[in-house]
């Protein structure tokens, strides 16, 4: 198995080659998309799409596609999120967000380009090596990341905003919003791979828990961390009211949650018949995280 | 051969469902994706591809998500094209446009879900069949809807608005904008019969020059028509400078270009084995039509 940061490496060499070689991207599109997709950030979802793939006897090569396209996912799903008409932030990772920089109609384009790129790289792969493997992959990301995953998380936080959080809503939100994107990670990984589906459900339930735990410390950095530790805004949460663990649970409450879902986590990882140190080891470095 | 009205009765009866079955949808999303889903329109891409599968041998119910998948993907832009950072339009086939009755944020997240839902429909379609030739027809329309496709034509026509403008643009922007949809329709249609290479390249000649009629016809009734007959707001293409063909070359300059391109496309079927008629019939029937 290959460290973390050496995952990250692969990632952060293949995500500009792979929109590339989707043919001749007209420059102005071209330009915001890579804006954002070079903006860095952990490449969390690639990175444990790539190890849970080779964890399970997977090639590097065939999973490559899948993790860009799941990082030009994430990645669309934040420029899309940051727009005036959505969270209205200036600030992402320390740099100008990207309709600051390449104007909203652009912002808009790009979201929806790189939305359209992961899909459009996952079918190319899947008709390039004919593999039913592939399908069950693109399959995957794109349920996680679709109007009964993401979109549906960030639809219930949008509409919710101002209301008063009940744990009901927080957890929906958690678990639409971050934790369907890592369920993809581990389920597309562990398909590509040709796991069966008991393994696949074992790492889903991995995921998710981390997904859980991801978002209650996402929260905790929003109250207590600083704006150059996070690279973004912070305290924009409670200013928009949005529904937060913290708001809920108190700091002490959320820490303890978060420690509960880290367990659970890997607990689920126990069922699993390969060394699953490298997945151990990433859900117990959560805290202090940057996303 | 079934009759245009057939197909366009099919889809429209498949198109909610299709959307139902991805699974539990939160309710605003889902009344602001059926909202426009349902707001009408000839579905000439679905219809086309149902046609050109047909024509070719294939099934019509494993053409269906494919159908409905496309014009998804067509609704998706027109809800993002009417955006206030975009065309700015209140109205759509005669009614308000997605973002006046919604508000911009759900707006943007239902043409996310509908894009995003197109590909989740085709991929768990492929995954089904476990069939190679639903794998090509994705790969077809994910491409053509995409950043060398139609979110490239989107990009040309939004960063070129202002300039004056060339031949050469405006054949870019209405190959991308308008054409690379009904090429997909074309493509993917024949694809899932199973068609040959070159059956396919035929059909794809067709759609190119279809669209580039289709395109001429509606710069005509943007400036000819009045807004009952188009169900939207008129003259909006020269007040905001778009670069349109009658532009160039001026009402009767573009309707010549446009029933030569006609004659094109339907000059590109003469290699098809099948009997072409419904496609023929369906090029000679442009002037005049509504989108």
């Amino acid at each position: 198995m290959r460290t973390f940061d050496e995952y990250r490496q692969i990632t952060e060499e293949a995500l500009i080659p792979m929109l590339s070689s989707l043919g001749n991207i007209p420059s102005p599109l071209f330009d915001a998309m890579s804006y954002s997709l070079k903006a860095g950030g952990k490449r969390i979802r690639p990175c444990l799409l790539l190890a849970a793939c080779e964890m399970a006897g997977g090639k590097l090569d065939e999973a490559l596609p899948f993790a860009c396209a799941l990082e030009m996912i994430h990645t669309y799903s934040l420029i899309h999120d940051d727009l005036p008409a959505m969270d209205n932030d200036d600030l992402r990772r320390g740099r100008p967000t990207n309709h600051k920089v390449f104007g909203e109609n652009l912002a808009i384009l790009a979201g929806d380009g790189l939305l359209n790129a992961a899909a459009e790289l996952m079918a190319g792969a899947a008709l390039k090596t004919g593999s039913i493997r592939a399908v069950r992959a693109m399959e995957s990301i794109m349920r996680h990341a679709g109007v009964t995953g993401m979109i549906a998380g960030q639809t219930a936080d949008v509409t919710g905003e101002g209301k008063t959080p009940g744990e009901e809503e927080v957890r929906y939100i958690h678990l639409h919003k971050t934790a369907d994107l890592l369920e993809a990670s581990m389920e597309a990984g562990l398909a590509l791979a040709g796991a069966g589906d008991e393994q696949i459900e074992a790492g889903r339930a991995y995921a998710m828990h981390l997904g859980l735990a991801f978002q209650m410390t996402d929260d905790l950095l929003d109250v207590t961390g600083n704006v150059d530790a996070m690279g973004k805004s912070t305290g924009k949460d409670s200013e928009q009211n949005k529904m937060t663990w913290v708001a809920l649970k108190g700091i002490e409450g959320t820490e303890k949650d978060a420690g509960r879902e880290v367990e659970t986590a890997i607990g689920a990882l126990r069922t699993l018949p390969w060394n699953t140190a490298f997945f151990e080891r990433f859900a117990e470095s959560l805290p202090g995280r940057d996303k």
